[in-house]
């Protein structure tokens, strides 16, 4: 069995100046995930230049392809996602746009570059909004090819209103500690199983 | 000034022999607006007859057209519902489909019958999900006709995860306090301002 | 290899006695699973006596049990519902809130009664709302331990506003056709891979 | 009366070196509304430099204080979007981040800033999800002040799949054509209406 590999997109609002409560959640999904040997990256988005666009490249100053670069070789990978207003940041936004702009993209076999990827999500705010987030970027990342094991969205959210946010409670509320290794473990069973038993390449290609 | 009438539709998925949460908050909108001589009822939807269809009378056993009677008299109407996997109950999916059934009638200056009412929302939950289920009703709402003022979705939820519920809490939260006297004075100053001022029939007659 | 089997619950409004065009659409995706030896069946749930509730058996006169007793038989579950106001129907909501009503069930292993089950959508409306209503029912799904392949969302919608809908255009739109095929084997492709290699009850048992 | 301003914020992922389906449907709202003497104005976000994070002004190099001094000066804003994967842009997302970050600034009566302004949201799309994004967008608009009147969610989508975008079918659609003149008289309606008779400072100040 060749290792696993995990990447976590952060679209904290925050550049990495700054700690953040979606990379302290996610970095316990990534901890439990060490321990089973797989290889773990974390990707702060806010630290890049990241055009706006449909497509692979935008082209002079577009720093998405040395990230997509690593989406590609990853086997897993959860969109960690802060919530404002009820939603997923726009940096969530636009990280599905760009893995949009490369969904016609083929293996050779001639399905879609993200078949035998698994998808999770991670997801903080100090109020409401966690499963709208969550259902929105699986959804996404259903459609453009990954797979969805079950219970792989783990947030944390605290009571209507301002109040404290994850780092405050952190290994507080068992709910999320449950959620952090399901996810954990759901994300590597499903890559295992499918680094030894692909999809087939039937009813499924792009062209 | 004649008076104004506030009608509330608890989707609550239990019929009135049992307690809601949602009631219970939606219950301190209505003390507000009594204060203020509006005269307001609630209908628990779960004690009626409501069949499954887009029509404003389904004919022979349904029981919607006695609760559209009042849908109809009411200057505010809002909608209560309980939170299951992060979404409004089928029931109050139910009554906006029902509502939706009855958007091509028209008053006399050809208008939409909804238009000059003013819709808002109340949300319970033990966990996440309030902002998603306020955006969904309160977009239907405004799609076949009603105003939305700002500030009208109030909502309680608790922490991720299983836990208390909002009579477990009632009273303790200022941010939920807070938006109880926001819905319902904003929904009482825009009703009141729609009474003397109707929406000019000009540009929005559905023929 | 055992035989796959397939149920579709259809949560179009109108009882059988009505042509559905979500079931139009479903059934090309049953066709599809037939030709490879799937064992096939439709429940049409508006011809049941569903009750409301959070619970696996609401008691006297709750025809949800019957239902859900070939919930668990089957290896793929695919929801179709119909499109009103963007949203999927009331019939839907509540056939998901009555799944949720027994996602505490375990197998023997501690693992929910829905893991190594596979999810799918098809959703049908003269116009807008397929993502919304198919990201909202799949994400129920893998919440509640089903596995939701890639490209497991069917839809036909048509132009804004109103119009045609899926059985006046049936056969015509070849981007639908591709995802009843995409649909049908790539559920298939996984339950067959759950079938012989069970998710490991590692790190995701319910207790 | 004073003259009414309205403001389209534009978030198409395209800056304005190239043509926009989205701009040329909120330019025929803008034209109805010229004709009734309101001022008008359409700034492109792609254009701008518009930093991360929730604040009104994040400091070097952030052009967004701009753009905002502009909203403020507004009685009807306009957000336009067009959709990816079914939903909103992430400019669309991050514009409401940028609004939310003033949503605790107050006027001299201590309303939020927001008061007595209407908004309204325009999508296109060759495909699915202008309700959700419209939801979504006059949700949160809503929730931060704005006042939402009948009938303000103009959109043009396509039927299921890659297909025509709006410019390609531009004046064809009836439906679109119709809300078009809505979103238009009813932003404009109302928002004369709180010039002459602004909402009551009674219930709703944020301190």
């Amino acid at each position: 069995m060749t290792s696993i590999k995990a990447l976590v997109l952060n679209a904290s609002l925050k550049d990495s100046s700054e700690a953040s409560h979606t990379e302290a959640l996610s970095n316990e999904v990534l901890e439990t995930l060490s321990k089973e040997d797989v290889k773990t990256e974390t990707i702060r988005l806010a630290d890049y230049n990241i055009s706006l666009g449909i497509s692979d490249d935008m082209g002079e100053g577009d720093e998405w392809p040395q990230i997509f670069k690593k989406v590609k070789e990853a086997d897993i990978l959860i969109i960690g996602t802060p919530l404002w207003l009820g939603e997923k940041s726009s940096l969530a936004t636009l990280a599905i746009e760009r893995l949009y702009g490369s969904s016609s993209e083929t293996m050779e076999n001639g399905q879609s570059i993200f078949y035998n990827k698994v998808g999770g999500v991670v997801v903080t705010g100090n109020e409401d909004g966690a499963k709208h987030a969550a259902a929105s970027i699986l959804y996404g990342l259903s459609h453009i090819g990954f797979v969805i094991p079950p219970n792989v969205d783990t947030y944390w959210v605290g009571e209507a209103g301002p109040g404290p946010s994850y780092m405050d409670k952190e290994g507080e509320n068992s709910f999320t500690k449950k959620h952090i290794e399901m996810l954990a473990y759901n994300t590597l069973h499903l890559a295992r199983l499918f680094q030894e038993h692909p999809i087939p390449a039937k009813g499924n290609l792009l062209e």
